[in-house]
């Protein structure tokens, strides 16, 4: 099912930066780049596979979802502004509603409602919720009732973020719901820091802080990784290990160089490899 | 000046990789990348240009120099095999011994004698020791006698290198020269690290300890600064910040995720900004 999903991924014009699959999470990412056009047709086949082919009613995971595709963000990248990724993804919706028969709800820059901004308001009650909440809020667009295989999707438009995983040396699922707390945003902790505890005992024996960095320029990977360990040790555990889900910006890298290296001058473009296929040195400046 | 030998550099299929200039060392680096022709073509050009306008006569700095094109290095990337890099070298070691007039010793791979493969040994007594040094044993190609303005040249191939250097939070330095004597392999300390301390006083106030990591999968960057560390610790002082001579291979990165992230799964085309220029993720595998 992967494969037939990475071949509707294909399209001239359309590269595949990254896909994964997560077995804990029951979950994968795909991660296209291209023009506007391309990659409105590449993820609509994607789209089309993924609903033809995935059954949520009988999906577990431990990750939240909503539907067979459960979110598709899109992330203007050099200087594309975020209107264009704003429509693109109201086209997409647009699309989806009609001819998917998916209940869409926009998040993020492309929300048209304020409760719907912010991606895991969307996703409560999961797809499991989505028959009794769709009765009352209709979508943004689509069939006001779940499709009954596929359920819902959220489409948003966003700035890029690092979705990064802490495991703790322990299996207490309460460490982990803790440290959650402690370290995202929205109960005090630091600033675009999203954070859930996961239960990943079963495959890893240890429970996994889930965190997206939505912020990192203002809360760099470091400052994170590093509050998780204090707060993990103020609870006698500590960081057995770490996992980036999909990719991460370049600025990341820096910031890793720059707090744990303190490599003052460090650019990407200083990586060999990077340099080999970024062009001349007098043209980065 | 830097601009001629920059504009010197530029030529068809040759890529300008880094250029930087350190005042305390007094010395730059650049950096080229291309196929074999154009890549011994821009370097000739290069090299005439130095020879023409450096004064070693009037030249100082804290770093070892034996000439006004002090060291060339040869490096085979991806597939090019070591022995391509060494005929490169022994046919630039020809042309500067004929054409500039410059003693050449060939070093690391290129060596012809077993005394000159260690870079440091072909670099003793430096310019100011060149006639007396020469008057005894001849270079490997070009005239028995220095170029009175530009010195000699050393001429190598070898495998990539991280050039990293360590300020220390002290302008102590006997402890910085203690601390390069702990690391470097050639006094015991760890294999393929070498380490000589710098007079970075006047410009930092602080003294480095400068060195070449010349084989980083056995040894990888986190394990030489955390050694550095704890040797400046143990001397009651400890790391200030670091710099990067020239460019790091993706490799280091990966080793610095892996050492202070606990990053398991990071590879370098995980970084957006490599993924987006790497093509597409199937053929990455």
């Amino acid at each position: 099912m992967l494969a037939r999903i990475r071949r509707a991924a294909e399209a001239a014009g359309v590269q595949i930066l990254d896909f994964e699959a997560d077995p804990d999470h029951n979950r994968s990412v795909l991660t296209l780049a291209g023009d506007a056009e391309p990659l409105l047709s590449a993820v609509q086949r994607t789209m089309t596979v993924a609903v033809d082919t995935i059954d949520l009613t009988r999906h577990q995971g431990t990750h939240p979802r909503i539907g067979a595709v459960d979110v598709v963000p899109f992330v203007p990248l050099d200087d594309t502004p975020m209107e264009e990724a704003v429509a693109l993804a109201h086209r997409l919706g647009a699309w989806a509603g009609t001819q998917l028969g998916l209940p869409v709800f926009f998040y993020e820059a492309a929300a048209l409602h304020a409760d719907r901004r912010n991606l895991a308001d969307v996703r409560r009650g999961q797809f499991e919720g989505l028959a009794v909440r769709l009765g009352k809020h209709p979508p943004d667009v689509g069939p006001a009732a779940p499709h009954p295989l596929a359920g819902a999707v959220a489409i948003g438009a966003r700035r890029p973020l690092i979705a990064f995983n802490v495991y703790l040396t322990t299996d207490d699922l309460a460490i982990a719901r803790a440290v959650a707390r402690a370290v995202r945003a929205s109960s005090g902790g630091l600033p675009g820091v999203k954070a859930l505890a996961m239960d990943t005992r079963r495959s890893r024996g240890q429970v996994q802080v889930s965190m997206n960095l939505v912020d990192y320029p203002t809360t760099p990977l470091p400052i994170v990784l590093e509050r998780v360990r204090a707060e993990s040790r103020a609870r006698g555990t500590d960081v057995a290990s770490t996992e980036l889900v999909g990719l991460m910006p370049a600025q990341a890298v820096e910031d890793v160089m720059q707090h744990y290296i303190a490599l003052q001058d460090f650019r990407w473009h200083r990586v060999l490899e990077a340099a080999l296929r970024e062009g001349d040195w007098d043209e980065r400046g």
